[in-house]
């Protein structure tokens, strides 16, 4: 016998957790369609020089690469992608003249990290990206944040609030404190202000550069500090630092490209209390270089970013000499449906069709087919048991696969042309009714027990 | 620069192939979910033991294997699945008691065999399984060809043909002919026969044993072909195999279980006419031990069979000592869409958003934008062009990309309150109407579009 468990740090998904998961997943792909965004595919086995060109991937991405080889093949020419942007990347450098530009695409697929197996963290994993490429434009760097919104909200995940700011302003700030060559250290470390303390960042930006660090002075440490947290709260944040940062040219054009971002978020209909600002968000990435943001689930911020993104200036470079801007985020689809699990705002799913109907013993089958066709037709889903084993047990699966009705006819009630319908979540039955009105009254039944009152 | 081209034999999915191929496969998932079938997902790496196992995979397969290594991890010890069944065999060993049977699920997802890349194949493909297991029951025989013909035909596939058969009435055959220790050989034969034709076939089965043939003689061979070759046609084919076949018990039984087949077929509506009889069919793997199924696209035979299965003794042997028989079947789907590319009965697709609203020069861009957020909420797909350029090359841009409406509202309409709705396909554009009416107005536009009239 094999045993037939998984390799360290991969996992099956079972019914329940996926039939939530592909529910999500139609309502992402509903919402960037709805947005004039197309779909496109790449493969998971990329060539390994595409995926560890310079800056391609971080260092630390670069060490988790899964290298695949197959029989005669060369070792070390392919690998598994770590993301869907660098895919994203050659696909644009390679298809550019068939897809022309502005070019809307969203991706949704799996990427593979050799990370250290650890709780909630998996070698492979789900991205779903949106990107808007070969535009400088601020609609569609408001439009990216309106659409996290747009398919968090479709997908009812509870209130959350989408964070921007705008990698200019902090630019422009650390100018004012002349660290402009130290930018991309000291926005490394101060991202992980949420998540390691104002302390520590503080330390690890005065450690000397040949330790790695930014080597600030205390004062500076302190400074940039108290300008990244004096920086949250709603679009008003943008009053205090225009005032002690106007006079910087790049803080100013950060500031005024983020109010504009807002104003047509406000055009776009997203509530002001589910967006918010904070200076001091950098969002790792070195390529971000205008509108950063991330989203965390109110209440739920330990959990991180759901849906993170940002502006980029040349997404392409590695690829082909013409410079492409762009804007686009990515869902963590796995993390936000960890996060849903746990605050039990997912509903528990074991079918997606509601009717069960028995294959009672001594019942013709042609009976029980005829009428799962007929309620297939007018759209209710409906499961037969398999066997004409006791009824009793053909409810309890029933009952453990959540379909909601069970319609029973045996052979009295083919005799008499009836059914007997049975509501598996309070064992009403309804007997006797005619088979001629069965998609009536299963679809009245389900209404009932949806709204939780007798249909009008 | 690094070239941009994907590896030998893979392959770019671009917007014009992903939309309808996301279309069918959405078509896909409700059919099988409207049956009472859950999805479920297994990692695209197994462990290289759980693929290799004997008889896990055909020697062709196992050398097509890609192996899998990441840094620090143990070489040979990982690989990518080369297909969605050996997953579902080690999944349904390690989850039975979660699951419970019979289990209906289905699994969408990548496979990859390193195969010598030709036109048409690819080293990475889809495949759409779908699997009754843990029943010996005709109604899941019935039912899993009713879900092929319920998948294609709500896919919009042109007439196609589900042809079965039942190996036992094979078995039976090769008995009556004391061919019983050869079947396995026989059939693999006997399968190719559509492909290389009769005298091929009629060599290949007398090859002697030594070189990997079933050693039959020239008049074996000849009767065995006979066979099949008389055995094509409707299920009035099953009364001539039961005159001559009926005194062996296992054809007997092949026939009878048929019988009950195609009486569930007919009670679940799926039309005699594309259903057939073909005694011959044999499905090379060795596994299938009663119905097997194949589909083909009237007319396009040459593609091979886009939708094919069987039932199966013992699924999961290898993993664990529980005997599960089953059934099921997988749609090809890349086969299937090229198909339908090449009989041009693809629909030709560029945006999922009907609407194109312009991004007119001087126009306060969050008018747009509070237009598309009201076109949405109704439902109705809109994408504003993200820069100001001139309407004209906006207008290029959505014809282009498949949109059927602009939204047009220059300084002069914003003081109007008005906008102009132009046809991109006719040119025909309706000035100055309200805002007010905007999603009337655009609503009707677009099923005038659909249904080349007006609306009544």
């Amino acid at each position: 016998m094999i045993d037939p468990r998984v390799a360290s740090g991969l996992r099956d998904l079972l019914p329940a957790v996926m039939i939530p998961r592909e529910r999500m997943l139609q309502t992402f792909r509903e919402t960037f369609a709805s947005f004039g965004f197309v779909p496109i595919e790449t493969p998971h086995i990329e060539r390994m020089e595409v995926l560890t060109g310079k800056g391609a991937g971080s260092d630390e991405v670069l060490r988790q690469i899964f290298e695949v080889t197959n029989k005669g093949g060369t070792p070390g020419e392919l690998a598994l992608r770590f993301d869907l942007t660098v895919p994203l990347a050659r696909f644009i450098a390679r298809h550019m003249d068939e897809v022309g530009v502005p070019f809307k695409r969203y991706a949704i697929g799996s990427v593979f990290r050799g990370e250290r197996p650890a709780k909630g963290r998996f070698r492979e994993f789900t991205q779903c990206d949106f990107d808007t490429i070969g535009t400088d434009s601020r609609l569609a760097d408001a439009e990216t944040a309106q659409i996290i919104h747009a398919a968090l909200a479709a997908a009812d995940v509870p209130p959350f609030t989408v964070t921007l700011n705008n990698r200019k302003i902090l630019d422009g700030a650390l100018e004012s404190l002349d660290l402009s060559g130290r930018t991309g250290l000291v926005l490394r470390s101060l991202d992980k202000l949420a998540k390691i303390g104002r302390e520590a960042v503080a330390a690890e930006m005065q450690r000397p550069a040949d330790a790695g660090g930014a080597g600030l002075s205390a004062e500076q440490a302190a400074r940039v500090l108290d300008f990244a947290e004096a920086g949250r709260g709603g679009v008003s944040v943008l009053d205090a630092a225009e005032a002690s940062l106007g006079s910087n040219p790049k803080a100013a054009q950060g500031i005024a490209d983020l109010r504009t971002v807002f104003q047509y978020l406000e055009a776009g209909g997203v509530p002001a209390e589910r967006l918010a600002v904070d200076l001091g968000l950098a969002r790792g990435l070195d390529y971000y270089t205008g509108i950063v943001f991330e989203t965390t689930v109110d209440g739920w911020e330990r959990f991180g970013s759901v849906a993170s993104g940002g502006r980029y200036d040349d997404l392409a470079s590695l690829y082909t000499s013409r410079r492409l801007p762009g804007v686009g985020a990515s869902i963590g689809l796995d993390r936000l449906l960890a996060l849903l699990d746990e605050a039990k705002a997912l509903k528990a799913a074991g079918t997606m069709a509601p009717v069960l109907i028995a294959n009672f013993p001594g019942t013709d089958p042609t009976v029980p087919v005829r009428l799962a066709a007929r309620l297939r037709k007018v759209g209710i889903g409906c499961e037969i048991y398999p066997e004409p084993i006791q009824v009793g047990k053909q409810m309890g699966y029933g009952s453990k696969h959540g379909h909601k009705l069970a319609v029973i006819v045996g052979p009295d009630e083919v005799a008499a042309e009836v059914f007997n319908l049975r509501s598996l979540e309070t064992r009403h039955e309804d007997k006797g009714l005619a088979w001629s009105v069965l998609e009536d009254s299963v679809h009245g039944a389900l209404e009932v027990l949806q709204n939780g009152s007798l249909p009008s």
